[in-house]
């Protein structure tokens, strides 16, 4: 059975906690879901709410579904400025949601039961009398079926009488048990035989991929979710962990474009402004993770604690160094970064000491493979650093209101045989110090002006010490193909991130075209 | 039916990405699970690893349970030292891990599949003959039993003949849905009457927590999980959602302090030095947060888009602040902070006003609650500064190899009437800047001595900007009673670090004894 995958990151992701979209964002997360294979879109309110206007106008594809409610309670449906409005605005597809219980017409629409029964069906058949596709959002429908199962499946029914050809039952507050959800959408699905069923779970009891794939195999046909989970509270369905699992694991049809599931998902998590969790499953950084010593010792003899191969999704194997790592993972993982690794010339054994050393004082490189990368050759002897910082000094004052550029940094590097001094005024110290080192770099090598931070991390690692704490500084650069993660440690914020700068430039001048 | 509790976050949930604990650590942690009501908590190896040999030797409690593999495949159990240095250090129960399919014997163990189930009677044997519990975690059973049902079962048989009491379907790899998690513990509750049945899963596929609750709903009444499902790749099953689940939506016993389930979980959080996911259900910052409009409206009206009420596990329903907050919200969140908010004194259009510009600069009060208290009283005018900055000025050289205290700040400020200037050296700019100003403050306010910084974080803000973008950094403060965070935004780190460090202060001044 083909499954019918419908992603709301626009609408409900952009409820979580921290994101707020551009329409720039938002046509750029459109692009992404579209080509990864996601059968329709949602984009928001293009009635409601400005943006959202100009983004749809923006955005020609028969995928963009619009959203919006019933009509207002008073309102006969062809007088309804928001649906009118909606109307205009959508393309092949819309998605209305109403309410499914007697208490949430009483209370939040201030109206009848049974007037609410014919907002929902005058609001749908609006839409299909002028030949659209509705989703009718069947809102709350698992906790209003429970309390009142005639008058949920009467909501249902005013939406399919009117033309609706998608039921999705919502579990709008997310504390339905899967179990639940399998049973209740099973009998729907018998209610309901020519429409399609959906289902749109949240998050609140830990569950929403759960429901979602219990509810497929009750039968329903579409899914509603966000492409990583993004929502208010606890987040919707996990839309790609689900696509994962149904397409690796069943035999139900979702077509998409599995092996960009990891990179789909971080380029929407970048364009989010959301650190992606490390553990998410398929994606996350850690998810084909070994480190404890069983099951990395597995690994190595070929039985991997793994339940798929990491690239079906464009995942990889990683094995985490550390302090429990031996020898064996050590060279598995030097081998994997550097085909032409030679063991004869750098020993797993030094590197392990390296690592041990650099970990005590507070470095890690389970998120700086780019600094990895660099301490491995050193160590191995291949590395020849491009540039030497021979000097640095700055100062920074007070700045009055409105004043910027009172931080001035003076550096001399050495490269390419020549010694460089350059002096730069910048908003604060680390710019300050990145503006004069990339302009003394740039001169001597012209390729490093590809190079761009997109990420600046800063972490106190004894905080019992506060401010006078070690730091740790990750920066994340970009020169638009690839991008890496570099590591600075020290008690001086500003020495850490000249450290990182630093590996930053050198990996692009050693690895990167 | 009562739920027995089974954590393993000092073992499973060490093998997290970033997590490495101290015997001090696990002893806090064990505490911690201790006092909410788990009823076993597994320490780890006390033969294999030193520094869990020493835990072992320190706590004394019959809850810590001891976990090894079965016996050696040429060895006899009693003579096993494995086995035997475990067996030392097992208080009341131990918890051993064996092999459920023959692929594995073979492949992992190199040896017969009938010697291993010979390996798995005998070490269950010399704990039961030496009076203590024995759990047996069946590794990959759900993969076995799909393989080779009639070996796997033998492979549970041979411990439950040598007296384990407690019988644990370990989907390993946590590649196993639900739904065949349920049918498969129905049918090995059938087949093991007397032995209490165990479920322990892992994330992979994003439903750890469903297949718990699954296994429970089929007959399973022992849940081996980690608190905040910490664990390698995508972790285990998070006990504490788990918990909550069972507890407030199910009649099965469990017996713990559930309104502690919030504090318990950050308190682990902070120690494991893990960020914890603000959407995590239950425990998040964000698990019962309102942002979109409906919901909020909703929540306003009286029918929270909330499954539970957030008290039940010492959590706080909270409205979020942001561009899309009406009024009514902003007014609302005003009263749960102030109980005495006098609406006429301020109104909330000009903290509307203000947040929105100030989130167009690059604020964000989401995170910082601290300093939103410090806006709202500077807008109610009843906020008078204890201090201000008068001038700083600060330099800093390039250190050479060990060298620190290069950096040296100078501080003007007026309090009390007084002008104090303080000139102190620091480990970096900020950490010169913090010393000199805490320095100064003290000596006027006495209390501020309590005051610790305990994280310090930075977020570039326009990323395309590079280290010339706007900042935002957070700054969480304790006085060892409470805590708070506070922000500053500037493309300055140092000045954003000085505006979240005075709120710091600030708030500590003027909210707290």
């Amino acid at each position: 059975m083909k499954i019918e995958l419908y992603d709301t990151t626009l609408r409900d992701g952009a409820g979580g906690l921290g994101i707020s979209y551009s329409t720039q964002d938002k046509t750029e997360i459109f692009n992404l879901l579209d080509d990864y294979g996601i059968d329709l879109i949602e984009g928001g309110y293009p009635s409601a709410n400005p943006k959202d206007t100009s983004f749809f106008e923006n955005v020609n594809s028969d995928k963009l579904v619009a959203f919006c409610s019933t009509r207002k309670a008073d309102a006969e449906s062809k007088n309804d400025t928001g649906l009118l409005g909606t109307l205009k605005h959508t393309k092949k597809v819309v998605c209305i949601f109403g309410k499914t219980s007697k208490i949430a017409a009483e209370k939040i629409l201030k109206t009848s039961a049974e007037n609410n029964l014919k907002m929902i069906y005058d609001s749908v058949k609006l839409f299909t009398g002028n030949g659209k596709r509705v989703i009718f959002d069947a809102e709350h429908f698992f906790d209003s079926y429970k309390a009142d199962r005639d008058y949920a499946i009467k909501a249902l029914r005013a939406a399919a009488d009117a033309g609706a050809d998608t039921l999705v039952l919502c579990d709008s507050n997310g504390g339905t048990f899967p179990s639940v959800i399998g049973k209740t959408t099973n009998e729907i699905v018998r209610l309901f035989p020519k429409q399609k069923i959906g289902i749109h779970a949240h998050n609140d009891v830990g569950m929403a991929i759960a429901s979602s794939i219990m509810a497929v195999e009750n039968g329903a046909s579409h899914i509603q979710g966000t492409f990583l989970g993004f929502g208010e509270r606890s987040g919707n369905a996990n839309l790609a962990i689900i696509i994962a699992n149904l397409k690796l694991k069943t035999d139900y049809e979702v077509d998409v474009k599995l092996a960009d599931t990891t990179k789909t998902g971080r380029k929407i998590a970048e364009i989010s402004n959301v650190t992606l969790d490390n553990s998410m499953p398929y994606i996350g950084k850690s998810a084909f993770m070994h480190k404890a010593g069983t099951h990395a010792d597995a690994a190595a003899k070929g039985l991997p604690f793994e339940h798929i191969n990491p690239e079906a999704v464009g995942n990889t194997t990683d094995v985490l160094l550390s302090e429990y790592s031996g020898k064996a993972l050590i060279i598995e993982k030097l081998k994997s970064m550097f085909p032409s690794f030679d063991e004869s010339k750098i020993t797993a054994k030094d590197l392990l000491t390296s690592l041990k050393n650099l970990e005590l004082e507070g470095y890690q490189f389970e998120g700086a493979d780019g600094s990895f990368k660099i301490l491995a050759q050193k160590l191995g002897g291949s590395f020849k650093p491009s540039f030497e910082i021979l000097d640095y000094t700055f100062t920074s004052h007070k700045q009055e209101q409105g004043d910027t550029g009172l931080s001035k940094a003076v550096i001399t590097i050495k490269a390419n045989g020549k010694t460089v001094t350059v002096e730069k005024d910048g908003n604060g110290p680390v710019n300050a110090l990145d503006s004069a080192l990339r302009f003394a770099l740039v001169s001597q090598f012209p390729k490093l002006k590809a190079v761009t931070l997109i990420d600046y991390k800063v972490r106190v690692i004894d905080s019992k010490s506060a401010t006078g704490a070690t730091v740790r500084v990750l920066i994340t650069s970009s020169d638009g193909a690839s991008t890496w993660t570099t590591v600075g440690v020290s008690t001086d914020i500003l020495e850490a991130s000249l450290t990182a700068l630093c590996d930053s430039f050198e990996y692009k001048l050693s690895f990167l075209d």
